[in-house]
């Protein structure tokens, strides 16, 4: 995974962590030193720490004499920075190696995503992922929104994602043979919906105009303070909003792609509900966000689905014998279809000159696939007796038409950005693609339906959950959360005006690949080939 | 009252308070700046601030944009700070004027003392005292601290007196007509147990060898996490100690006597169970505490009594007539004597030849006055029926043996700690006495029985509550608390022995004034009257 070399570089080879331990030599009180035992142990770590401000809460000095005496005052300290000042955390027998982990937290509007780190060395001992419960209010986000306006609706709300996390930390913890204590930090990354509900503060202005955040910046939290069951001192770490359409999660991915320190252009492309896109370098960030996402997903066609076990991600249909050749998840008999072997399928009846440029059927191509299904045409690429659900898999013209427009809103979201930062396309060194989407999407189809440019494939570049690695590298560096910070501060947010361009360009990216063949000459080929 | 030209400076001239007012001009929110509200806010103040960082923690937040709106985007902000960062208590609405109060208390071992002041203009606005309710577990300090080791006993004995307070604060607000939200801040001062059981820290170790406190210098907390109920995000600074026998208290009378801002030799003197002495000037103080006490308050001799209403206060003896003079408080008749009453006393038997040097009675200048009661010689001040007791007031030879100990300590204490400090007594340019005591004592008195130095008389300064005025003053100002980190790290705390030449020193001590009566020219000249 890519952000265990960062792990390795920041926390290991730099000490970068903001979360660290330090071993003072403190000598035992004496009736020739008697400074008590909280200002003996701040001195004895501000002396290794050369002069940085320490500072012990009233609940580790309620703690701290007991420890203090039964380890013989030889200690690890475990400590958390905010801002210049250190705050004790914990305090271990300097006789035993240090047990310090942490939490990094992908706080999904659907999924719950928990990783626990062991802190000393950046390894990531267990990942388990769950359903956030707030989805039995709504799946949606303007659902939720609403439900937290209610009375007591907000804390329940917010009950409901702290105490699945509780359970999710506790099984974690149990598993690996940790106490809950030894979970020293917690690194949280979410949209700014999700992160308002997380800290209990009214998302009721988010959704209307003019569109106001209670808070983007948040400062440092005690994970206590919002009832999470780590260390009673653990420090929480909440990724900054820039607003109430660019969250945290999308900072987190930025901080994982990397692209914010690069001097090379890149582009982050994380599709979910909306499509969400950042491009920039090390000098500046522009992003947007705009309605491209479900049909992409494979929510929209009638045999759509979310990526799971029997769900078709992957089709190859032969030129020249037109057999199809289908993957399913885990092998099983197919069920359904994702958004990246939607994809595929659309890109593979074109090159198989099934579908014309406006991705109409052309049925002298088909075969006998294509079916008249309630007076839609229909291509069946499972028949009844092969798939699970006993049904054909069919594809409409519909569900084409309705892949069609959000490939070609995908394609021109990125050319107005790009237009609107004065950059072309073609410029791009790294096309990140963020989520499961990411990892699944083939850039050859992609391109081929001209969805995305057409870059060279090695380009693309699927990165997994960033919001995850981004909270993990949060978790585990201090220079990641300056960086987290800097980002904040550079990220223009464009609000994308649909005007009569935006429909122009839109109409031109309907066509497979686009009216501009020029615009993708390597689909040009292939299509001749068809 | 000497603390009220403070406040005046410090926070009204001077805009020095640690909590303050801070009425910035915010746009509302739009389209075209759409800030998240908490982020628009420390904007708007760190403008005004001058880039000072601003922080708004989670509580406050949760209730910000609900308040924003209410009050239109235009309102004061009440701030606190801890180090170099401001931190959000409050917001009001613009068009009132900003209502901030905090309070001042003196965290006594038998008293508790709050005092309600207005943060904008430093004024005074209430006093209360009451008996400190962990008196029910015991009257000293051990006890308590004994106590606190049962299981359960620390956190009844914090619970005692918090509740006590939020009483009396409740009353106190309600008297003054003010929300207690209204209460934006508090400031504690009390010895070091005391302190520690204000906060919960286990005391067990502050008088077992070698005497650790738990804490000394005490972070800026909240004052709702130790449960005292005003402003849910007011900031609660407890008086730092030095040491378990030097605590916040002495700090707070140091403080509130400038002497640690003076070019000139002053000396502070805290008579209760212990006597606590400080001596010094702005660059150097040295303190120390001995066992001289109780015989000084009265709480000795057979018919001493702490002050009030009955209780002799002073005595003259008119020496040709031999005619005694009395006052007792609040002119009831007389029940007992308190110390100030009883150094009068004694010395005035001594100025009046009826005690000799070494304090033993010289029957036949005392007249009918004097009677054997059990054996011991005794003075009849009060015959029973002018008393309200009903018997006599009388002062036995046991009790003025007892005084001329308590005296001779004291004195021996001040020789000695200006011996170490190689200054003379009479370089005192201020002696300090603080304390109910140090306002009733007559200075004439108190030096002819050679328990303190021969100074010109009104070198001699009662300063009242000093642990009061210096929570007064921390309430109040910035640099007061400034002065305190500074006061505590100065400070050489003398741990005296009683050495041979303590004892030395001690039994010239005992005789009225000195043996060495060259120390006290101004009494010999009066003892020659006699």
């Amino acid at each position: 995974m890519e952000e265990r070399q960062y792990i390795a570089m920041d926390t290991i080879r730099g000490d970068d962590g903001w979360i660290k331990v330090v071993s003072p030599r403190l000598a035992p009180p004496s009736l020739r030193d008697n400074t008590a035992d909280a200002d003996r142990l701040i001195k004895g770590l501000e002396k290794v720490m050369q002069g940085t401000r320490v500072e012990i809460g009233l609940p580790a000095a309620k703690r701290l004499p007991f420890l203090l005496r039964e380890y013989g005052y030889d200690v690890h300290s475990v400590l958390y920075r905010e801002e210049d000042t250190w705050h004790l955390i914990d305090i271990q027998p300097a006789s035993k190696e240090p047990q310090v982990y942490g939490l990094a937290v992908d706080l999904g509007t659907t999924t719950l995503v928990l990783r626990l780190v062991n802190l000393m060395n950046g390894q990531i001992l267990e990942e388990v992922s769950c359903l956030n419960p707030q989805t039995e209010i709504g799946l949606d986000i303007l659902t939720r929104i609403h439900f937290a306006a209610l009375e007591g609706g907000l804390a329940k709300i917010q009950t409901l994602v702290i105490e699945k996390l509780n359970k999710q930390i506790e099984s974690l913890a149990k598993r690996n043979n940790l106490p809950s204590d030894a979970l020293m930090g917690i690194a949280v990354a979410g949209n700014t919906t999700m992160t308002h509900l997380f800290l209990g503060l009214v998302p009721y202005w988010i959704c209307r105009e003019p569109y106001i955040p209670v808070i983007n910046k948040i400062p440092l939290l005690n994970a206590s303070e919002l009832g999470i069951r780590i260390h009673p001192d653990a420090p929480a770490f909440v990724f900054p909003n820039v607003g109430s359409y660019f969250g945290g999660d999308l900072i987190a991915g930025i901080l994982a792609s990397g692209m914010a320190r690069q001097e090379r252009l890149s582009i982050l492309v994380d599709i979910g509900t909306n499509a969400e896109i950042v491009l920039g370098n090390k000098d500046w960030l522009m992003a947007c966000a705009g309605a491209a996402g479900p049909a992409l997903e494979g929510g929209v066609a009638s045999i759509g689905m979310m990526a799971g076990p029997g769900v078709i991600d992957k089709v190859t249909i032969d030129p020249g014998s037109e057999t199809i050749l289908l993957r399913t998840i885990e092998d099983r008999p197919p069920e359904g279809i994702c958004g990246s072997g939607l994809i595929d399928l659309v890109a593979q009846l074109f090159l198989a000159g099934m579908i014309d440029i406006q991705g109409k059927f052309i049925s002298e191509n088909c075969g006998n696939r294509l079916k008249d299904i309630e007076g839609i045409k229909s291509y069946v690429l499972v028949p009844a007796k092969e798939s699970a659900t006993g049904k054909d898999l069919a594809l409409s013209q519909t569900d084409i038409d309705a892949l069609l427009r959000s490939k070609a809103a995908m394609f021109t979201i990125l050319a107005t950005i790009t237009g609107m930062a004065n950059v072309s396309m073609l410029d791009f060194k790294d096309f990140f693609i963020a989520g499961t989407f990411g990892t699944c999407v083939n850039p050859e189809s992609a391109i081929t339906i001209g969805m995305v440019p057409d870059l060279p494939r090695d380009t693309y570049k699927p990165l997994g959950n960033t919001s995850l690695s981004g909270a993990t590298l949060a978790l585990l560096s201090s220079r990641s959360r300056d960086e987290i910070q800097n980002i904040r501060n550079r990220v223009t947010y464009i609000e994308l005006n649909v005007n009569q361009e935006f429909m122009n360009l839109f109409s031109a990216a309907k066509f497979i690949p686009h009216t501009d063949l020029s615009l993708f000459p390597s689909v040009r080929t292939s299509t001749k080939k068809g």
